[in-house]
């Protein structure tokens, strides 16, 4: 089957592509996602001068926008809306295609008619998170005080802001309870707030290969990617856009090592191995030799034809800056004290990323509380990117857990119910 | 205790830069090593053009020069000499300071007088690799057909013709048989190499956090190394010297990034944590805000002070193309087959670099054919870089290994036996 993801095309075979993939210098030719900054092939809502957003930084943000989709119907008692939260370099088309690509939604193995996440009973909505560059507002969207993209004048903002903003959209669709916020890897992190800020509005909770807090080594490689793009001299301070420029290679290098945490030791192994690309021997030479390293330049080359660089930064930033133990008096189970929310905890045997010990630090928290959570490790070789790909086991455990929560929800039955 | 490493400085505390170190855009400023590169700071020696090395890519190379430091004295019997082979980024300084940085040599823990590799006892040589920037002929070396640097007109090199050319070296200093050939990490790939080529010539092998082959995830992580240098428009397709710029920002993203995988996620953790950098509360900036960016950011900056960009793509690129099964039929005991060699093979718990299970490939290869060898699992949570850190465990095997085919060897014992 064919899945595409964030982060990783999700097919056993590996992407074949011209053997001598090279980054691009190129600076002229523009973003092809840039046209969905300000007006994104999506529904978008508008929150004006009149209702700023407070960041935790101290800054207000107004006017800002989210750009968002929604998949099936919300029922007549509201109670059936489900929020999928996207992670890094994710968006709003999580069961529809992307337009820019032109690929499936990044997670159509979920989400849809008859999936896990039930679009014939739910109501799904996925919004592009506040930073982004998919329609919702971030470094890339015009700075209305100065009529130019923000760029680096964009304030520093964090995955409680990204929450917050969501929940403005929550309200907008007129919605009190979420019946379920689920999201893998950053949107596990805007799992775990939402439950902790808005601990009325979800009912239930499902953070999949995601931790409470960013490690040092987890912030010790986004610094590498944010440093590969801040090296770009066509970065320009981040005034790329202003001057018809664009640090392409730079952006391809951040994607490129970020890529290898995405995957376990083994799944590159398995894929890729010692295979050469396309060729006979060794070449003697630095062209792509081997199809791992085509494959991570393709990775690197396709993935700034859709994505902001500013963004990466300012995206990256938010999760390094993500501590909900810090931000609760260091005690992590403060951030769910009084929580009547049931939790679904889910962590991948071979995620290094955020691997299954920092899950147990989740569910030790919620447990102190007296929190409803399930707690399950999936086995699995594929790493970080396993909640994105095809896992039964995964699915078996998301229909079940939303199955009986609904039951408890008093919803009505799916068709196969 | 103060160490100096290839990769690490190896204290505890870690450095503390200028809170924000920025990576340096000048390309002005040469590289502080560059004196090194023609008339190093050590001793040398000059193959013509009457012999030339027969490289694996079939090329000759003439004329050639080899780098390289002694420590003791050799024996009348010429039957004392040990070879250290050095790690990616190392140099000829194993046990006396660096001329460039002024630092210590990068292995005074393991080798000088009284130390487990004791220098009263044995005749320790230690050569800068083929390829290497320190004095031995690398692609900064001036290529006599143009009078210019050699830049990607320098052959692409192996490990193998690295240890063909230790091997000149050792013929040059009179000795036939070497009582040990010792290295970590790619050294310890020479170390094979040895083994494999010149069985007849290695009394002992110590191959240390080392593997047979290198993973997908090594040749990927290196490749992005690679894409990061020559994304660098300062890297000006290899001819920076040339042209009076330094790759500066690129060279520096590659160290950062390799540098992650020398330590173990818990190192990071227990060094660097989250604690912030010389601040009370997080910048909502770009600035080094955490710890281990800055940290990161430094090891990044004084890298470039001291390698030659393009040495660095040569010498990655012989990592990914060692493959000591893939030369020996797709089997590897065939590398080792009639070997009399006795082994000491030694891995650490927290490597995810090469792993222990890669150290296991060799023995198992070992025990193939019949050979004499030990294995040690050092437990530490050190990661890749325990092998040149304070490991009281790997000091002990390494005396006893030594020591006791020492006896076998005949060797005069050293002053405290």
């Amino acid at each position: 089957m064919q899945v595409d993801s964030q982060h990783f095309d999700g097919t056993d075979k590996p992407e074949e592509p011209a053997p001598d993939t090279v980054l691009e210098t190129a600076a002229e030719r523009p973003l092809s996602g840039s046209d969905e900054i300000e007006n994104p092939r999506s529904e978008v809502v508008r929150f004006g001068a009149d209702a700023p957003l407070r960041l935790e930084c101290g800054k207000d943000l107004a006017p800002y926008q989210i750009a968002y989709k929604t998949y099936g119907a919300l029922n007549a008692d509201r109670s059936n809306a489900i929020l999928v939260c996207h992670a890094l370099t994710g968006d709003q088309h999580v069961a529809s295609p992307q337009p820019v690509t032109g690929k499936p939604g990044w997670w159509t193995t979920m989400v849809g008619p008859g999936r896990p996440v039930d679009t014939d009973r739910y109501f799904v909505i996925c919004a592009n998170i506040l930073g982004g560059c998919m329609g919702s507002t971030g470094p890339a969207s015009i700075n209305p005080a100065t009529g130019k993209p923000y760029g680096l004048d964009f304030p520093v903002i964090t995955i409680g802001d990204m929450v917050d903003a969501q929940a403005r959209l929550i309200d907008h669709l007129g919605i009190e309870t979420l019946f379920s916020v689920i999201g893998g890897s950053m949107g596990g992190m805007q799992v775990l707030e939402w439950a902790a800020r808005y601990k009325d509005r979800v009912f239930t909770a499902v953070p999949l290969a995601a931790a409470a807090w960013h490690s040092a080594q987890n912030i010790a490689f986004h610094e590498v990617g944010r440093q590969a793009v801040m090296a770009d001299p066509e970065w320009a301070g981040g005034k790329y856009t202003e001057e018809a420029r664009t640090p392409r290679r730079g952006l391809a290098v951040a994607r490129m090592a970020a890529h290898i945490t995405y995957l376990s030791e083994e799944a590159l192994q398995r894929k890729f191995g010692r295979n050469l690309q396309n060729r006979g021997s060794r070449t003697f030479s630095f062209d792509a030799d081997f199809q791992v390293e085509s494959y991570l330049r393709h990775q690197g080359s396709t993935f700034v034809d859709r994505f902001d660089p500013n963004s990466y930064l300012y995206i990256t930033r938010a999760m390094d800056y993500f501590d909900m133990a810090a931000e609760n008096g260091g005690v992590l189970a403060n951030a769910f004290r009084g929580t009547r929310t049931r939790f679904c905890v889910v962590s991948f045997t071979s995620d290094w990323l955020y691997p299954t010990r920092e899950s147990k630090e989740i569910v030790q928290a919620l447990n102190a509380v007296a929190a409803n959570v399930s707690f399950v490790e999936i086995e699995s070789d594929k790493g970080h990117d396993a909640f994105l790909l095809e896992e039964p086991e995964l699915f078996a455990t998301m229909r079940g857990f939303l199955g009986s929560a609904a039951a408890k929800r008093g919803l009505a039955p799916g068709k196969e119910a």
